[in-house]
This record gives structure tokens, sequence and C-alpha cells, in this order.
């Protein structure tokens, strides 16, 4: 049995988590904390959850934290930093799905965060949680996960197999990324009310994001050189999922661009690389854990084109975190994450 | 009096160009065709419509239709180069919305179309009508116009004052643009059922669509030499909207961007130079026949990047086509079109 | 020149009553005011007004208020009573958009929303702005005005004709009424997100709304007699429109219900009795301040049911208060409320 | 293991069945039949089931057919009557969701559906499949099962209690019903297209529609007497769920209705009593069987509001025959149907 807590479950990743932990007979919930809410069922707020679990929020608890085997926190950025030193200690697990522990320079954190990083030691020892790139045997291993971003987790693996072989220019990798809303999460925005949102489309931060730097330190990484990516995310009015489509200018026209990919992904159970001239469609992968990739060329030869799509909430966010707890636990790495994808 | 007649109405685009002509005093539709739908009141079709016009589907009647000033062709492409002939040569103005009239290449033409062009000559004659791309005066002049597709429309304005202060590299434009269901078309498909569409995102003709010859026609001819462009379009689950996201690299990354469209677009009524880091949404145009456009650069400084919004059906289609009647016919040339977009 | 003033137009309300009166050239807008937007321009917050008026947001100005024709509250409930006491005495008349002039009865007043009534005379004075059900020469001669709610609006029209032919029996008059997000507001609540509420559908307030004592209150006085109805408001996963099916049980199955409805509304210009057996679309409606009407019986020809459909933002807001100001200020009666609906 | 068969799966129905029976190691699929596709994957149509099943589309063959256990028909009215005699001749068990096996009444099935009814006495044998409205043990015996209707379902057991107990009047029950567009099937049809559903809401078939002879038969068994429904179904721009807001006279004021709910449902895995004065969201049951329901009371005292939500696709087609072939098959009743609603 896993004992597993979570700190700040009122939002959309948590209640993810909660959908994916409720129901597994080898999971045992034991904290979910909110100290807004404390008190109140879980399944009061999410109703899905009604006749799945029994477990009310609380006040955050230090004994109860410690005895879990697994916290994953899905909180805002900042909290988890201050609070995984001791669980640590305590012989806990974490797995942070905000950004504390995602990029390694903290100069570049404090940039993009505005906030100082408290905990640099434990930032150089943290995993990136994403297996499919090259990860796994270090998650496996690791006390502390940094969750990868969900436009980031699908722009990578976009891009690893033209990275990994060598097939792409340096400059001009250009990923346009759309999302649903719920990546923007449960806090009460007016720019994220139904009525702002419905029947429109836009870019924003189009000047530059957040994950632009998390990106920009993976792929450098895979790539043993610095990489520069242009990336713009847009706002889909719709919930769950996010297209990447990733443009990069191969170094040779007659690189066989679907073959890198079968080789990179062909024993990974989430990666589908659908073929050549596939637009896969976000529904494809609604509510599951899977990345779904087409392959494009550009009418002149010169551009690789690449739509991944994948569910921001699942493999994007609490999907991906499951994964890396079932990594950690040693459960088969798929445990409790084969659901089909809602379609229609 | 400006008497017109509408061939096809029965799609998108012909009831758009009915929601502007029904209620002008100016304008008198003089017949509606549609062979299937003869005898039906268009507003039995469009309730909309309902107490704006009395007009019915009828037959295509040829003396009807030779005594109408303008006749636009709303019907799917094949249909103008067959009837249009007949009707100039009667001294009627054509504004065809099909692609029948708008790449002057017949070759490519029928590599895209899967049509032989049967009106070449009248297709030199056409003037393809976008008026802020510098054709307003043969626009007025004209006998036929070739109305430009949506995606054309959207992606040649963003590129405009970059290819002509010459801001751009030739190679590596990309233009990622994302379109409400609309410009799908009336047509009943199975891909465009709302069951199919809502809740999803996927890009689509990844490896090549029709549109992309006509922008690089146009785009090279205005810069006196060949440009190609990586165009990938998207579908957003909404009724109405573009958006459009292009990336060129700039020559000198210390040009200043924003003074190119504002000098390119001073004057311009339907161009909405919104400035610098601003990402305009495509509610901000619904229904309305404007184009407002943001401007941003990549972090690195290297690439121009440039966010245009249009209503499809408006300054994509139909608000374009009485844009262009309006100059023929000596209107003022935002008669009928200064609607305030419906937001939210 | 009509000079109109706009109290807290931050709201869709308000945003809609921009969106009618800046394009007019009888109307000026001398003053919106929004405590905490004092100084940004409103085509800031609402950019489809770019281009249409440069008037900015400011603080409530006495001075400025004073010297309006028609000052408009799109308020919370509490302010106008307030406030509109001093305008009305500086000679300006005002419509009011909140619910603070709608109910007769200051205890149901406070029992519904929670406040004492602070302008009782005023209450007496104030008419109902709801032309078509026989208010149009009060109005005609209103200081002030209680714009109707908007579920109220479209139920009374419904049941209007039933109630002056006395078709239908006094009890089990049912309402069950459906909106679109925008009749929730511009607030941020959590409830009212995008992520929350698309591709969901769920009634609210089933147990007691506040738009049911003023359905009561207005039919009842229409009936010379108290008739109850039970009203059940829905959420639609769509920003504008509004459906009301309408449940009464017919004194006698025979009646003519189609000739009742025609009677009604034969002169009206906003309301289009589409006939029998037939589905108004909220589509229909989009945009306009047209009322749409269906009617219908029960398989045991035993009920009468009526299907309403309008925009709430318009005919159910704002688009009835200026239809109001119209009436007020001798213009005519559709005077800017001439738009065909958006559709699709 | 359980040998299925599924006649006609290219649509909502049976891609549902295919989801829910793909990942089941208890169950093989032996053959998914559509002429049209024959010789296509059901995994290029249905992309969500990549990886779940290898079946492709077949033409229908009998022996393979009579060699299952269970065969599935999600095909149009008037298959299933024809094909349905054969295959119970050969011992296979038949779970019909088409409306050929739901109404006892030959004529009355002629009057709504215009086809005779060729296999009258398999009519008679056949079993309403709703397990919560007494038919558990006749389900477990049936040779066929006439799989109820999607608003029938939900409108049923919103009633059941209440007839059960006796609670409410025989007249005035009025069913005013909610679907999202799944419910219209995977058919190419104008109507159902995205741009025609999208931002807009409607009644539909207000003046009789095939579900309401089926209501009435049901609930009139069930009260051992000819009882009238009123029933109004609405489209929602939503793809899953319906709500059904059922309104009825209480014969006494003071009935205490939750509990009639409560000891009626106490032991039903798939029925939420979730209490008085709550307002369940379809979203909260979307992609599983539940049904969740809500108990008001008029502003009076003298009807009862029910609304219950369930998903159009599960409980409302095939979560439901699923249901039923568990129990024919001898599984735990909730095989397979365990899943979390997708929420957001």
């Amino acid at each position: 049995m896993i004992n597993v807590g979570i700190i700040g479950a009122t939002g959309y990743t948590g209640s993810e988590l909660l959908r994916l932990l409720a129901p597994r007979e080898d999971v045992c919930i034991k904290i979910v904390t909110s100290r807004k809410d404390a008190g109140t069922p879980v399944s009061a707020m999410f109703p899905n959850l009604r006749g799945f679990t029994d477990v009310a929020f609380s006040n955050p608890d230090s004994a109860t934290l410690s005895a879990c085997d697994v916290v994953f926190f899905a909180t805002p950025h900042g909290v988890c930093m201050q609070e995984a030193p001791a669980l640590i200690a305590a012989g806990v697990k974490v797995i942070d799905l905000s950004a504390d522990f995602r990029l390694k320079d903290t100069a570049v954190f404090e940039q993009w965060y505005k906030l100082p990083h408290t905990a640099p030691e434990l930032l150089q020892e943290a995993v990136y949680g994403l297996p499919e790139m090259g990860n796994r045997e270090a998650i496996k291993q690791a006390r502390i996960i940094g969750n990868p971003g969900c436009y980031p987790t699908f722009t990578q693996l976009a891009l690893r197999p033209l990275i990994m072989q060598d097939l792409i220019a340096d400059d001009g990798i250009i990923a346009d990324v759309k999302s649903g809303t719920s990546g923007a999460g449960r806090g009460a925005k007016v720019a994220n009310l139904f009525s702002e949102v419905d029947g429109s489309f836009k870019a924003y931060g189009a000047s530059g994001h957040r994950h632009e730097p998390e990106i920009q330190q993976e792929i450098s990484q895979l790539a043993h050189k610095p990489l520069h990516i242009t990336f713009v995310p847009h706002l889909v009015p719709m919930v769950r999922g996010i297209e990447a489509t990733i443009y990069a200018r191969l170094k040779a026209p007659q690189s066989d661009v679907l073959k890198a990919f079968n080789d990179c992904y062909r024993d990974e159970y989430f990666i589908d690389v659908m073929g050549e001239n596939v637009c896969p469609e976000t529904r494809s992968v609604r509510g599951s854990n899977f990345v779904r990739i087409g392959i494009h060329r550009s009418t002149d030869g010169k551009t690789v084109i690449i739509s991944a799509v994948g569910d921001n909430l699942m493999k994007g966010a609490a999907g991906q975190a499951v994964q890396c707890m079932n990594l950690m636990m040693n459960c088969a790495e798929a445990e409790g994450l084969r659901q089909v994808a809602l379609m229609p």
C-alpha cells in the first residue's frame, strides 16, 4: 500500500491526482490539505469523486505528511521549496507539480518567477520528471521530482528525436503551442470566465513565457549546446488538451524523420507515433496519459513540422506525476494510467 | 439603388452577405439562387433575417441576373468560372467568393483544385479583392473580383509591412493559423459535427493546403521575388474567427516593426495596429470587418512575431466582398460595414 | 443630441450599452464611471469599441452626471436606489438595469435582495421598463425606469397573451428557463470559469430565485389576481441567449393560442411570433433585440407549451434599456436596435 | 471469456461500447461490423482506441456472430428486429441499443417509428434493460434486451420513487429534458454541425417526441394505471450529458420526498441521491455510468422538482448495455463501469 499526501488539491492538477489515485487499491490517500477548506469532503468540491473517497480537506499536519510514502505538491510556485526539505529529511518522496524544481539555474528561476529560490541544494538533486526524455532510471532513484510544465512536456517530446539524431538546425526552432483553459488553473480570474473565453482564440505571452527557459534548459542539455526556441502559447476555448506545432529546419531534406521518431519511442507505452501526414486531435487523448504525434514536411521540403497532442492535466501534469510515482514506488509504470481517452 | 444577385446563398458566406446587404437602404437584393431550395424564403433557412427581407431562393434566371449591377458567387469552386463570362458580357460586375479567380497561374490552380480553368482570359483580368494590399484603385475599375481566401487575407495583411519595408529574411517565413469552424462551410460532413469538434483542437492540411499558393503568389508579387511560406492551418472549436501567428527572421534586430505597421496602415479604416506586446482576441472582431494586429519579438530578438485576428466570414469573406462592392459602386468604402464586434 | 451617462460600465450590461450607444450619432456618451478603472479608456477593456469611442472610465462626477439627459445604472443591486434620487431631482432621467426598482413591495425586495430599500417613494413612481407588457405610454412619461430582469422579460412575454385572453389555469404554471453565462456577470467567480462551465449543464436556484417574485408581481397584476409560477433557471454553456419553455394548462383545449399571440403582438416590432410547432434557436436573436416565440401543445392537448428566445444582454438588459431610452427621449423606438442577429 | 459482437459500431453508442469493452480482460471482441468500412481498423476511425484493440470493421458474418455470447446492436431502428431472431435461435444473447425492442405495443411502435414491427413475439419476450426500474432479475434471465432510450432512462429514474410511493398527482407531470449533441448521433446532418449548434440553445420535438410513449409505457406500468407525461427535449451545446428537470404536483405537501428516493435507491451503486436543494451538473457524470439526483420543491410547496443528470452515452446507452451484459453473463454488475467522471 502506498500512502500518499496531496498538498493543495483544490485546483485542477490536485483534483486530477484524486481522480487517478482514489480508485486505486494499492494507494491510500492519507491527507489532502487545504487550509481554506479544512473539514470539507473533497467530494463536496469535486462531485465526480462521490463514492470513490471519503477523505476531507484538512490543515497540513506534519506528522501525517511525514508518515506518507509520497507527497504531491499541487500548489502555487514557492510553496514546495519551503516545505519539501523537511519531508525529504523525514524520508518522504516528493513530487512537485509546481515550477520550484524545474529550472536548475536559480538566477533563471528568479528572473521568471520573481521569487528567490530557498532550496538550491535540493534543486540540484531534483530529477526532472519526464521518463521519456531519458530520465527513467534517475526518477526511480529520486527523492524529489520536478514535474515538468505542461507546454514543455509536449514540446520536448516533439523535439527529442530530431535533436537526438541531429536532424535540425540550431536556430529558428519554433513552438506554436495551444492549450485548453484548465492549464490556467482554477483561480477566479475575469480573463478565464466562460463569457470571456468561449468563442474566442488568442495568443498570449508571445513576448516571453515562463515555460520557454524550461524548454531551453532541457533541449540544450539534450543537444549538449545552447538551443534557443521561439515559444508562443495560445488559449483555445476548450477545457483540456494541448497541441504543439513545432517547426524546425532540416539539416538534410532527405532525413528519415519518421524513423527517428520510431527509433526513439518504440518502447514507450505512452507515446504514439501516428505516422507521416497525420494530424492528431487533442480529443484522442482527453483524460488519458497518451501523447500522439504526427509528422509533416513543408511543401519546399526544408522544414519539418511536428504536431503533438496531449492532455495537459494528465501527461502534462497529474498523469505524469503518477507515472513518476509508479516508477519511484516500483509499480508498473502505467498502473492506474491505462484510461482510454474520452471520445467524443 | 444597387441591384444585387447572390448565386448559392445557402452557405455561410452567402448568408453573411444577406446579413450585410438586407438591411441596407441603398441595396436591393433582386435574386438569391439555390436550385435545391427554390421557393423557400431565405428567412426560413436563416431566421435571423426574419423581418429584414422577403426574398426567396429561386432557380438561376439569366434575365434577372443580367439586370443586376453586381452578382456575388458564394458557390463551390468551379461554378463562377463557368457563369461569370456571360454576366460580364452583359455588363454585370462579378465578385467571386470562391477560389476560381485568385490564382493567376492556371497550372497552379489545376494542381490544387483538380479542375481545368475554363476562363483563363477573365482570370488574367480579375482583380484580387484586397484593398489594403494596394489594390484599391484596381478594384474600383474592375469588372471581376477574385475575393481572397480567409487564411490568405489575414496572413498577407500581417506580412505586408514587413515585406514592403524589406525587414525580413526570404526564407523561414511561417504562418501558424487557426480558424473557427464556419470556414469549413455549411456542408454536412461528419468531421464538422459539433460532437466531433467541440472540446478538441487539431492541425489539418499540415503537409499542404490550397491557401498556401495563394499567399505565396501575393507576397511574392509584393516582394518582386519568389517567397516561400510554411503554412499550417488549425481548427479551433469556435464558430467565427481566425488568428494568424506569423514568424519571420528579422534582417536587422533593431528594426522598428511597429513603425512599419503604422506607416503601412495609418489610413486603413479596417486595420487596427494595436501595438507591441499586445495579443488580440478573435472575439474583438466577431461579426465586424476589422483586423487587429499585435507585434512581438522572440526573446533572442531575432524573430518577429505578428498575431493578426479577423472574422473569417467578414474580412475573410463576405465583409471583404461588400467592401469591394462599395468601391466598385462608388459607395463609401465602409458603408454597411461599421458594426461593432459582438463581445462578449 | 442625447447626453448619456453610464454608472458602472465594467460589466456585460454596461459594455453592451456602450456597444449600442457608441456608434449612434444622436447620442453623446458624456461619462462612464468606474472608480477602480478611472483613467482607462473603455476601449482598453473592451477592444471591440476601438475606433468607436475615446471615452475613458472616470470617477463619478455629480456635475457631469446631472448635466446628462439620461443616466443608466449598470451597477450591483443597492447602488441605484442610493444615487437616483439626486439625479431625478436634477432633472435627469434614470434607467436602472439592476433590481432596485423592479419589485414594488419593499418587503419582498428585502426578502430576496437582503437589503433595506432606501427610496420607497421613488420605487412607487418607477415604471417597469417592458413596453410590450402594456407600459409603453408610462415609459414615455417616466422619470425612472426599473429595467426588467432577463428571465422575467422572456417569461412574461411568453405568458402575456395567455393571461390577457384568460386561456390558462391559475395554478401549475411552470417556467423552465435556460440562460447563457453572460447573465451571471463579469465578476471573477470560480463557478463561472470556462473550465467549470464548458461541456456541462445544470439547474441552479431550483428551490427559489430572485426573479420569481418579479415574474409573479407582473403576471398577477396582468391577471388581476395572484398567480404563482414555478420557475427553475438553468445554466447553458454558451455566452448569450435565453430560452424559456413555459408550461400551462389550457382551460379549453380548443383555444386558438396562435391567434392570441398574433393579436397581442401584431404591432410589436421586436416580437416575432413564429407560429405553431416551431422551436426558435437562441442564435437567431444573438446580438439583436428580438424575441422569437414558438407555440406547442402537449400530446394530450391539455398543456400549452411556449418556447421563447431572446438575447439576455439585449432584450434582456441593455437593448431593453435603450428601447426605453428611445421612448423617453422621443426617438424612434427601434433606433440603434435594428441589428440582424449574428448567425452563425 | 465473454465473446462479443457489435453490429454497426461507427456511431457514438458503438464507439462507446468499444471504449468500455476493449480494455476488459474478461471480454473478447470477436467482430465489429460495418459494411461501408470493412477492413478499416476501428482505431483508425476512433484513435482513442489505438493501443487497446486491433479489431477491424468487417462485413457481418453469421458464423462469427452466432459464435458470440452476446451481440450488441448499435444500429438504426429496424435492423435488430430483422436480425435478432436468428441470433437468438443460435443461442446468442442480444442487447439492442436501438428502439426496436422498447415499445411493447406494436401499433405505438409503428406510429412513432414509421416501420411495421417484424418480430412481435420476440418483442413480447424482450426485457427492458433498466435494472434500477425493478428489472434486474428479468435481465439476468433474458435472451434479448431492449436497451432504454437516453431521455427515458433519466426521466424514469427521477420519477420512480415518486410513483412507487404514490406521492404525485396523475396529471400534470412534466419532463423538461436537455441533452448534449452526441445523442443526435454521428450522422452527417447540417443541423448538427458545430457551426450550427455552438453558442445556441433550442427546444426541439416539443409537439411530440419518440421517447414520450416509451416513458409513458414504463411509468404507467409502474403505477398500474395510465400516466401521461409532457416531455420536451432540448439541445445543449455540449457533447455529452443529459439533465432532466421533472415537475409533478405533490398529493401531500408534507411528503418526505428525500426519504422516498433514499428508500428506493439505497442499494443502487449507480444512483447517487445527492439530497435536497442540490443541483447536479452533467460534468459530474461525464464518461461515467452514474446518475446524480437533486430534489427541490417549488416556493409554494405544491410542486416537487427533480433534477437528474447522466451521461447519455453511458447510463443513457452503452454503459447501460454493458451493465445489462454483466448481469446476463454473471459478472459483477459494475464490472468495467467504475470510471470516475472526467471533471473538469
